[in-house]
């Protein structure tokens, strides 16, 4: 079997998560990293594998089948995209919800002899995919999705901007009630302080003001002042020791109706993950999608896709005859 | 906007889950009924829609868009699959199984000019949809698929076979102690009667033998002898007062890990259903899937389809962009 070459443009939490989704796909092999480190202090995954500055990337043009962008939303991948996207075939998880249509716009205009899968992950991606599926099967209904129990990278680093702050870990809390209502086919319309709770573990320098850091993180406006918030001072030891991982998880659910007054029927639909390592799940995601991306190139398909154009006999390593025959 | 024209073949539970769902699609109107029965038997959802026989289906074509094929898979589909799709775009819910590549075979035959997505539905169908997605996101897991609690209409039908039996209900029960260690992040290797339990209320004919009956159902092959099964004598004003609804439901789950040794993190996912019309919801994802078959029919796509080749973007009454928008 020819191995899909495989190509990391950044190599932080996703970056690694991605290399070892590629280690689980027998199809694939990773052949390069590239960063915008010092290519020196960056470790591979093992020695066959190249690390290179991002420069180098056209280099490798032709050797690399399909490139994992797993650099940052807000910084790298608005350059980094569209860079790639003009060279090689690319996925990416780009999670700027609300610019979405403006990155995907400037990646198709530079992939016009690549694919390019944006916006691939758990949110956008996965969740995203049960959105649409769920209203689309029940068009009279709700969707409600939720993010958590989970580690916040945003909101943590939020907090870590507080002058005082040493290190902070936000947890994000789905509220049991809400939940519990939706299960039972309720449809409830919701505030965000009705969805979710926050919870907050600071690390404060030993002179900090401890009441003052308090109250700018509940007061913090979109990040925690729409939530109830609870904030614990704690030492680095056991930051270190309890808040050092990254687990994450959350829900869409779908609480909708069938039918016709005394008619009526419930239908209800959830799609749940809990997930010990969020940056490995966000990874396996992106090197499943580099599948599709390196079929659909071979089929002579370009320009900026989504998990929306993506038809699932593409993501799997087995042959849509076998799928048919053992999964359908 | 001009409508989807839909034809419904078959008006039994699924197919009258059908026309309730395609009022719920704006974008669709259903055109005519066919029936096996006699035509002046069935009323119609209101007065526009035809009542026809299925031989006079030939004179529809070119006025109807998509037939939703809403029989049985034991003897109505193997006949009236290949048979419309020669004629018409259809979507069914074919669910033997075992018998799916053959089936599959004979209508991408018949489709030489038309799109025929079979097996939809929500298994075949969403499952089968979540089981591929599933062991694609992680390699290195197991995906669990169970059915109820709910009713079981080949199984209530195989009790109804049995001498001195008048009604009879079968309801599939997950048993919890097996989801449990899934959703814990376990990998258990479950027998059957170590997932399912069944239950079965029975009204007897008057003068039956009711310790044979118990005994009959508990020994059958594949339907109980595998299974923990439980047998209820009830009296018929009971049955017609609990046990003519037909709620579903059921999940897929899948426990993997990413990582290697002490580095090993769990991640786990889950798709569930809790169903009060599993004939609507059925026929709520045909009808979904009948846009497709439209969109792609329009796009010169030919042959049978499942549930794997057709990308979400599909199946929304929504607009690309206004998907990317709002929902990815």
């Amino acid at each position: 079997m020819k191995k899909i070459k495989i190509g990391i443009v950044g190599y932080g939490n996703v970056g690694k998560g991605a290399a070892i989704a590629v280690r689980a796909n027998p199809d694939m092999e990773l052949v390069a990293i590239f960063t915008r480190r010092n290519p020196e202090s960056i470790v591979p995954p093992n020695n066959s594998v190249a690390v290179l500055p991002i420069d180098d990337a056209q280099s490798m043009v032709g050797k690399i089948d399909v490139m994992l962008l797993c650099g940052g939303s807000a910084k790298d991948l608005p350059e980094q995209g569209p860079y790639f996207a003009s060279m090689f075939n690319t996925v990416d998880s780009y999670d700027t919800h609300a610019k979405i249509p403006e990155y995907l716009e400037k990646i198709n205009e530079a992939a016009k002899k690549t694919i390019a899968i944006i916006s691939t992950g758990w949110d956008p991606g996965l969740f995203s995919m049960m959105r649409v599926l769920f209203e689309s099967t029940i068009p009279e209904g709700n969707n409600y999705t939720f993010w958590g129990k989970g580690f916040s990278q945003g909101h943590s680093d939020a907090i870590r901007q507080i002058s005082g702050v040493k290190y902070a870990a936000q947890y994000s809390i789905p509220i049991d009630s809400a939940i519990d209502a939706i299960r039972r086919g309720e449809r409830p319309v919701l505030t965000p302080r009705q969805k979710i709770k926050r919870e907050c573990f600071v690390v404060a320098e030993h002179d900090a003001d401890l009441p003052k850091i308090e109250n700018v993180i509940k007061s913090m406006p979109h990040y925690f002042a729409d939530y109830d918030t609870t904030v614990d001072f704690i030492d680095t030891d056991e930051f270190i020791k309890n808040h050092s991982q990254m687990p994450h998880g959350g829900m869409v659910m779908h609480s909708g109706n069938t039918g016709e007054g005394i008619d009526t029927h419930k239908q209800f639909m959830e799609f749940s993950l809990k997930l010990d390592s969020n940056p490995e799940f966000t990874g396996s995601i992106i090197a499943m999608y580099a599948r599709a991306a390196y079929r659909m190139a071979q089929e002579g398909s370009y320009g900026a896709k989504t998990v929306f154009d993506v038809p699932l006999s593409y993501v799997s390593i087995k042959d849509r005859a076998v799928l048919i025959k053992e999964l359908l």
